[in-house]
């Protein structure tokens, strides 16, 4: 499976001598689209501030906003004078003009679906949800639960579905963001589905496809602490565990596309046994489904017990509370757990923050003193504070507005990044 | 130790409104330093290559060279033509010109100190290395050691210690790199030392202090397989364990400085000691001194043995291959470990390349077939290839040429970044 080359010893490599070979990936964004996204990114912006944020001449900002603007994307707004600045002219800054196209966000997962549109500015004009029943799905019932909410939610926001940009979807599991092909994923029956191009056979519509936790993370990028922030990680724990990565205002997917699945490295060799398949994933610890099904042994239940995931594992907490031994354990073990892949998220990548995200009743062990005390001594010891927590409890409507910023994403690079630079 | 902020469900994120901040870190380097970059890193280049890499327009590229070509820091060369252009002049590429500055470059390591001058093309001038008694050093030893080696270098390039930009150091442990402290180091008796500082102090240098590993990887970036790839992850398997990481043609050192420490990554809740003095980390199953110390307990020797690593590693080496079953299960298990170690950097860094990097001896263990279907097994299950490996079994000289590597990224910085981009 793997080829593995050894470059012999006298192999030194030279400077100031290599093949004129082009690489991959390095061409940078436009300007324009640079310029564009900060703008998006921090709500508004003066020109003076672009030129500072992102080291660029006046000459070539002043150039760039004005294509914007006279192609409709930007406008500009009197901005509240700085202090230093009271006398002369009111300050004008720059805003995404938000009704100039609109897009779909949907969030595909275990309990319900919930769907989005946004306009171009990223505001929220319409929103849906609709429940499902637990387990995988075939690819006809995926497609089947998005074209409903496509429907209603174009009904709902006065749009024609051919005056929608683009679709952004998130699913959770291994998807190649790139192709809009899922590996695998726990709602769908099959692996290596190519569900970009089904649902845009199905809809008529552009629609990218990305892992969950990455489209969350999207999400603190372009509406939360991503203002703020240039990286930080999003760690998503709810029927599975997932990572999203920003590096410098960009979401980091590694560099063929499919990485940060911290929920799949490996915490335990010969570990337990994972959704996917492999033994000793970080998931197969921490997240809902591998509580439940310790909770059935710790609770005693026959294997006819039907209770949902949310039901069993609030049965589990209040025993936990209660003083049950065998559920404390549960607990416990899956908190030594998390704090270790903390640690691993802080050993690894040093951000400047970790948001934890999912619904809030998940993380109540987290909070034990213990498990805090641990995640300390597996963290490097460099006299540092450590990097700071934020745990979002935010419901499956932020995901969706993360899909929806995924779209947004593809139809601003078509929208301001085709057009070519001018030369100065 | 740490603070959690839990954030209200209620508190959506709001587009379009988020407060002006400045963000850190978001200023891109100066165009100029972009260009001699990237010049640097491919030996030479044309204007209309460097137009199309960079994604900047021609009249920016050609005022950015005259000007690097007036500061007398880049020169024209005339290149071969190319296959479709064999008819008019000849091109003309541009290639740094070497003899403007000088940098030095020192890794200390375990077993040797190694040194180099290095021009500002990045050629080497000059090298030595000198022999040290393993363990622990004081400060003060080291400073010894390091002016040493500085004094016999500049001896050895006729050059005067003022006529030399920088010196990079490179040290295994943790480092705050922009700070030129040594959190935890295996070669130093005590923590977080200003190595920087003091070795400034010393000799009158600027001196830039980072982890070896980082040092291994930017020598691959510069005059390795940098010059072909975008992304790729160094792990260093020496004495220690460690890892460097490179996105889009820079170092990633994480977001605070101080990430990559997959040797320090938690593989095992309350697992093997490591030298760091914490359990659990993957150093300490795989890289030499976790494997010398059970080597006493397989080959039964008495505490009162006194060979060396090398010796002592050999030695087990050979036990293994003559069938002893001991000596065989801690090669078996080292590689187990480094074949989930190896796995983990895949699925969370999904890199185009892994390099190994140390010396040849310590890997033969990996090309045990079982470890290899080992890290296929633990490696997501996404139908692609899996990134190639690549073993460089190169020795400290290159360590030292990459700790130069970092000395020449502050001379550039110093000499073609500081210049204040001219408004087109």
């Amino acid at each position: 499976m793997f080829e593995i080359e050894t470059v012999a010893r006298s192999r030194e490599p030279q400077p100031g001598c290599g093949p004129l070979t082009e690489p991959p990936g390095f061409g940078a964004r436009p300007l324009r689209q640079q310029i564009f996204e900060r703008i998006r990114a921090l709500g508004q912006a003066s020109r003076v501030q672009l030129t500072k944020d992102l080291g660029i001449s006046p000459a070539s900002v002043t150039t760039a906003t004005s294509e914007l603007i006279e192609a409709g994307v930007l406008e500009e707004v009197t901005a509240p004078p700085a202090a230093e600045t009271t006398r002369g002219r009111p300050a004008v800054a720059l805003r995404v003009r938000p009704g100039r196209r609109h897009v779909l966000g949907i969030k595909l997962s275990d309990r319900k679906h919930t769907g989005v549109i946004v306009d171009f500015a990223g505001n929220v004009v319409a929103s849906e949800a609709i429940e499902r029943v637990e387990g995988a799905l075939a690819l006809d019932a995926i497609l089947d639960a998005a074209e409903q909410l496509v429907t209603t939610l174009c009904a709902r926001a006065g749009l024609a579905r051919a005056e929608v940009g683009a679709l952004g979807l998130g699913v959770p599991g291994f998807v190649d963001a790139e192709l809009g092909v899922v590996h695998w994923s726990p709602i769908l029956e099959t692996r290596h589905v190519p569900l970009g191009a089904a649902l845009t056979a199905r809809l008529g519509l552009k629609v990218l496809v990305d892992n969950d936790a990455n489209l969350v993370t999207l999400a603190e990028l372009w509406f939360g602490v991503g203002r703020e922030l240039s990286d930080f990680a999003v760690v998503t724990i709810e029927h599975g565990l997932g990572m999203g990565y920003v590096i410098n205002h960009r979401l980091y997917r590694g560099a063929r596309g499919m990485g940060m699945e911290l929920g799949h490295s490996k915490v335990q060799l010969d570990g337990a046994l994972c959704r996917c398949g492999q033994r000793g994933c970080l998931e197969a610890y921490v997240a809902d489904y591998a509580l439940v099904r310790e909770a059935r042994t710790a609770l005693n239940l026959t294997n006819r017990e039907t209770r949902t995931v949310p039901i069993l594992l609030e049965s589990l907490f209040d025993h936990a509370k209660a003083g049950n031994g065998a559920a404390r354990s549960i607990f416990r073990r899956a908190g030594r757990y998390l704090a270790l892949g903390l640690s691993n998220v802080m050993n690894l990548f040093d951000p400047q923050l970790i948001i934890i995200s999912g619904e809030r009743m998940r993380y109540d062990y987290l909070y034990a003193k213990e498990t805090l005390t641990e995640m300390g001594e597996m963290m490097l010891d460099t006299g540092r504070p450590p990097p700071r927590i934020e745990i979002h409890a935010w419901g499956d409507l932020l995901w969706a507005h993360g899909a929806a910023a995924l779209a947004l994403d593809h139809l601003t690079e078509e929208t301001v990044g085709a057009a070519r630079e001018v030369a100065p």
